[in-house]
């Protein structure tokens, strides 16, 4: 097992990375305060490992709850049954969340953990690549709303994080090579070796390798530690963490989160914001393509889907959270393992890239 | 006008108290960052003061919204529409809320301002006396859930406070009344000086006298200001600002908040933990006979209503925030002054108080 430290002073809290966590409960227990929890999972991951989690939970009041599985659930009104069940099963302030799933499971715990009776403990249990690598981490909880995707949250730390890689031997293929993509973009944005380490492993990636996994899940962690730490609040920095995800928004909220899922549409738009950053004559061509390369290799897509126009993304980048002050800011390539973030770009060259990725 | 400073280091605040404020709009746009705002009011406050308001901004982008007014509406489908309201018109991260009304509309617009895109600037502009005296000052907020008043919600800091005793002079004399009881509240906890002062002064209390109010908010918002910096998120001492609020949430509640005002149930809640800590041995009975003296002088109720039962307050009490670890933790007397957080007293004299209170 690989333990790391998200550095925040009095906020800080360990990630936990390794094989058959989800059986050493005395990491689990050690992290729940007081005598009560509830954990929060969905239908898809309660089957698999709810039962294994709760068994090994040494807390005199265990409540679960199973919300239905799917972005298209990361609402208020789904939320609203977290308060349900709290309430009615009188939770007080002392009470510890457990989120036992993925992404979305994990920030709708981690919100109603924030909010609930303005604050209580929480500890992710992540299942999915995607939330390991990423949303498990860094504090960034929230749901969504008809007009925008995670419109509505906080940003609020979870007590732990507890990685357990063999979870992801029973993700699906489509959700894993989702996380992926996610994986990529840490080396996009801040680590060329491990870019090209990526590169050279496609096949043990593919392959679902624990070892190649558990490298894989403590160095992106290790990355979104280090932004986080230099930046909690996303005043600046980490926004870098973005790369891709304004184009990938504009995806998701035009198919209505019902098309690529949210990593899938961050491949698509972290190969669009290297085609800008190329068309601008910030990095080689030869970058883009090798990008375009790995994606396809990893299963992922490369070109947006049908139902986008140039004008469908532009209108739904309008709404997005990196808007400031009416220009559409987004995080693009300097070269492979840096990125900034910025509206100083030509409006034609986005036009451009828009236009070329809406062929398809 | 008078200045007050919250001390919490990088949250630290302004609070300003004084007559004509809401003409002098340099000071709401000195707190207003960037080029939009969204002021949010109710139906009742919007047209005594959101016109006047609003000509004095001098904000590129003003949006209003009009809330139902009430705490009956402090839900969460009314903060959806506050939400709403700023998606539709496209508000970005760089946008203020700016509070302009009571508690009700405080909190919501607060916790609206602490979860849209994860936070966002806001003001208080409170034309109440409990929200000038106690609700706009702290960062408390949120929004009650069926099962439990203020159950979903944050701390979140305001930008700035801005209290024009003026708006005090339309408030109908009931609210105004309730105001009054968190006044008294703050002579109990932690002030003796100002419960003599308040005593001598009820008269000009009751005729809305301007030199005494606009002293009295600025007693009341150094006193909660000073609790405040010691202890932001209520680990302890902030807990004594709750004197007769876990009695007065039990009668709101099992009222449906369509009895007794916050204020005035809290003021019932207050003798009813007066009478408690006399029972306990721990104040004199005249300090008891002195403070109902003074609620029934400032026009406030001093029995439960008829509803109340001894049984439906400890019931009611029991999903009350201040319970840990299933001890009902009450706010009592040690002193005219002097408060207390505790859940070691015995249960006989808290039935023998309830029992009391419920005869009427």
């Amino acid at each position: 097992m690989k333990r790391l430290q998200v550095s925040l002073g009095e906020r800080s809290y360990p990630i936990y990375v390794g094989s058959g966590l989800l059986d050493d409960a005395s990491l689990l227990n050690a992290h729940v305060q007081g005598k009560e929890c509830l954990v929060v999972t969905n239908e898809t991951v309660a089957p698999l490992y709810l039962e294994r989690l709760v068994a090994g939970l040494n807390v005199p009041k265990t409540d679960t709850l199973v919300l239905p599985d799917g972005e298209r659930f990361k609402h208020l009104d789904t939320l609203k049954t977290i308060y349900d069940a709290l309430l009615a099963k009188r939770h007080s302030r002392g009470t510890t969340l457990i989120a036992l799933g993925g992404g979305v499971v994990g920030d709708m715990t981690g919100f109603a953990a924030a909010t609930y009776q303005r604050g209580v403990n929480f500890i992710q249990v992540p299942t999915t690549l995607l939330a390991q690598v990423d949303s498990s981490v860094g504090g960034k909880t929230g749901v969504n709303h008809p007009l925008g995707k995670n419109m509505i949250g906080a940003f609020y730390q979870p007590g732990a994080v507890i990685a357990d890689i063999d979870t992801l031997r029973t993700l699906p293929p489509r959700e894993f090579r989702a996380g992926i993509a996610e994986v990529v973009k840490y080396g996009l944005i801040c680590d060329a070796p491990f870019y090209r380490w990526l590169e050279e492993r496609s096949a043990e990636i593919n392959a679902r390798d624990e070892a190649v996994l558990t490298e894989i899940v403590h160095r992106c962690c290790q990355a979104k530690a280090d932004v986080v730490a230099r930046d909690e609040r996303e005043a600046d920095i980490r926004a870098i963490l973005n790369l891709g995800h304004t184009f990938g928004h504009a995806i998701e909220a035009v198919e209505s989160y019902q098309g690529l899922l949210h990593g899938e549409a961050v491949a698509v738009g972290m190969l669009m914001a290297a085609d800008l950053s190329w068309r601008l004559g910030w990095i080689e061509r030869k970058l883009v393509d090798d990008l375009r390369g790995l994606l396809e290799t990893l299963g992922l897509p490369v070109a947006a889907p049908a139902v986008m126009t140039p004008q469908s993304f532009l209108s739904a980048m309008a709404l997005d959270k990196k808007v400031a002050a009416g220009l559409v800011r987004l995080v693009l390539l300097e070269a492979l393992g840096s990125a900034i973030v910025t509206g100083d770009y030509a409006a034609d060259k986005l036009q451009e890239t828009l236009e070329i990725f809406c062929q398809n």
